[in-house]
């Protein structure tokens, strides 16, 4: 495709994608297709001469279209949010178009060299401490996923406890990780991965009430591991759920690692970008003294489409040396100096696209401000939301609900538990399968609960309202 | 960034990246900026207002660019060709437009489906075996690079050596893992990640001449493993080194690997692609029989912009079992059907972008033909390129060469070998300190040796005669 042709495809492609937000909200917001829908009406063999560009637009539209589940549309409040915004899209148009790869300093300085600057600033954003950044011991980074970076933080922890052992000679003991059932799956995820396995996972038990983890049962489960000659290896902290943004007391957890001397890992995926408000940065509190790691990402919350969630070390140490690996063809004078970050020792892959360039671009369009009046609004529709629901008596609010999650449930008071769960479950599907909003659902002590996730630029006062009327309606 | 804002943004972006592709040449292949030059020019501080889009892009142009490595210039040699083109870009922007996000099938059904649509097509264009295809127990998935392919592979063979036992009771036996000194660094961090630990990956001797992987060799080290209580695991075997392209006997390794249980994982990240062209599809001997996991990267030769690399197992079982975990969030009508693949079982993160998107936009644009001459121009181009070098008594050439590298050496007889060495690097520094060109090294039974790869679809003949000219000029 010559240059030429690329700039007028490159126009049809950014007019379709302009018209699509102008229109999603036309969409069904949950894809209607059944299983094998889209992939039946595809060709079962490749072309074997090329096609004009048009077709793969048409066939955009008549084919894969109405398998898209619409992840931007206002009505979207199912999972966590997963936003994409026009400086974000055009940062990732920027970067496929240099096609660089950044898995060292060497091969494109700026792609290291901005990627520093846009998680330092962020650290700065988001209040977090100075040991963060990339001038102290710390420094930030940017992975695909918070699971990819619970991966790495449980090698950087098997590294600092294990000296090194664990890299070399492998797992040789019974390495032990915490969490409680509200920790996102991907930690249990990550020990399966790292040899630790899903028996060595202990569950912390936590407060019935806040649901956050109990800082004296993780102590004790901690000692008993101690006794049995398991080394305890990492403890995870969450600071807003995946099910219900509940958080961890990470200052009375961090103590106990502290003492124990088990490294902190902070999953703050969802939650951590609100700190950008300063009312809101109460959620990190202990992060500055006691966490290890800490992840939060900007491709949930803060208007950057996904891959691009952040991990910050306080000490980069452990997680280069169990990363850090020189073949003869990557050596390099700059890597040599010492003088220069190698992003690839502090991930899994080696290759790397140049992800700063739209983290980058969304925090100069947006700036600090910006950034804080996405988060104040949506957590303040959040609210909103909350109070209706509250006031209605025909359903229960989960407390508390300080971000933009809010977890709630018809009460159908004359149903066991048991078939009150089915029926919410079921009132949740048939509201999904209309196509005018989508919720997901949670369970919380044995009861079902709905999730509403408000978190999109395009959700509007009147989306959330139009979802509360469906959402009455339904249960009549 | 309102639709018409992102429309007239959008426009500036697509003119800027043509007018690069058309200007390239005119940029210094590497670049020129010491260590901190680009982070020091930008601020220190995130932005509190919003700014212009505009800065955004002239930023880009005054700070950003003399940062850039330029792996799309025709003159760009080093490491392998990481391609991106007009189609693929334009299918990564639709994929960053529609923001979706396809953990499991139910959350965007198209993502899925079009993801099996296109592996299976690839399987079929490289003459893969039918059951690697997703209708029958294997199956293809796209990853974001050889390097977490490799670590996929890994906790496959680990659940089916174990049972099953390695995912719930972690690493409990010393787990060998068998490669070369020729295969990339990957495999032995992939050993470091799951717990298996680099002194359990043992280095199986080369054939002198091939370089390729002595089969007898393997099979003496797993039979002494055997006898000292070790769990062989994995052997990779690989199909186009990174050094020099060097080819594993797939087949004798195969044959070792059936009578001995052991899982073999196919490394052909880089020379995979080329079975695209049949009369190249003999660099696959054996792969029908004997592979257990097979990966190539459409993002480095096959026109495609990283993070696109393909694996395929010969049974997904394996891999499935040890990545799967079904938290109540993620629970949903489709995935309880078991009628839907949900690809986040396939992968490290939870998470994954549309991936599928660009690697269709190519095939759909180039077809299979286009995709033949690409590599059978490039090939061409650096066969002439060796056969140049074989005309030069300065020059030697490392036989063979069958694909895009070539591997040579100015001789410098009157030089000892480390002399020789140091004059070799400091030769091929000055050539890429020149901007005119980017080679990089490698170290073949202690000689360096330069490696130039020809594979961009920007290259020209004109640019490789070019190269040689100017290193024939530095040799004197």
């Amino acid at each position: 495709m010559s240059p030429e042709e690329f700039r007028a495809f490159g126009r049809q492609v950014v007019d379709w994608i302009a018209d699509y937000y102008a229109g999603v909200e036309k969409h069904p917001v949950r894809s209607q297709v059944r299983p094998g829908e889209v992939r039946s009406q595809l060709p079962a063999h490749p072309p074997e001469q090329g096609e004009p560009f048009e077709r793969v637009l048409s066939d955009l539209d008549a084919v894969l279209m109405p398998g898209v589940t619409h992840w931007q549309h206002p009505n979207f409040f199912a999972y966590f949010p997963a936003n994409a915004t026009g400086p974000s899209i055009l940062g990732d148009l920027l970067s496929s178009g240099l096609g660089v790869q950044g898995m060292v300093w060497a091969t494109s300085p700026a792609c290291t060299e901005l990627e520093t600057v846009v998680v330092d600033w962020m650290a700065e954003l988001l209040g977090l401490p100075e040991h963060f950044r990339t001038d102290a011991v710390g420094g930030g980074v940017i992975q695909d996923s918070a699971s990819s970076a619970a991966l790495v933080a449980c090698l950087a922890a098997l590294q600092r406890v294990s000296d090194g052992q664990v890299a070399s000679r492998g797992i040789t003991r019974r390495h032990t990780l915490y969490v409680s059932a509200h920790t996102h799956s991907s930690l249990e995820r990550a020990a399966r991965m790292v040899g630790i396995g899903a028996d060595n996972v202990r569950i912390v038990d936590v407060d019935p009430d806040s649901l956050g983890m109990d800082p004296k049962h993780l102590d004790a489960l901690i000692a008993e591991d101690l006794a049995a000659g398991a080394v305890p290896t990492l403890v995870c902290a969450t600071i807003g759920t995946t099910s219900t943004t509940a958080i961890d007391p990470v200052r009375e957890v961090g103590g106990v690692c502290r003492a124990r001397g088990v490294w902190l890992h902070v999953d703050a995926a969802y939650a951590g970008v609100a700190a950008v408000c300063p009312e809101l940065r109460w959620i990190n509190d202990g992060v500055a003294e006691f966490a290890d790691s800490y992840c939060t990402n900007a491709h949930k919350w803060l208007l950057t489409n996904f891959d691009c969630s952040l991990l910050w070390m306080a000490d980069r140490r452990s997680m280069i040396d169990a990363l850090s690996i020189l073949p003869e063809y990557l050596r390099n004078p700059a890597t040599a100096s010492g003088e220069v970050i190698d992003y690839r020792d502090w991930q899994v892959p080696l290759g790397r696209r140049f992800r700063a360039l739209k983290l980058w671009s969304v925090l100069r369009w947006y700036g600090a401000e910006g950034l804080r009046e996405h988060i104040r609004t949506t957590v303040g529709l959040a609210q909103e939301f909350a109070g209706w629901v509250r006031d209605d008596p025909r359903f229960e609010l989960l407390e508390p609900h300080p971000l933009g999650l809010v977890c709630f449930r018809p009460l159908f008071p004359e149903l066991s538990t048991g078939d009150a769960n089915d029926r919410v479950y079921r009132l949740m599907e048939s509201l999904n399968e209309s196509g005018e909003l989508y919720l997901t659902h949670t369970k919380v002590g044995g009861r079902t609960l709905l999730r509403l996730a408000v978190g999109s630029p395009q959700t509007e006062r009147r989306h959330v309202l139009a979802a509360w009327k469906r959402i009455q309606e339904a249960v009549g």
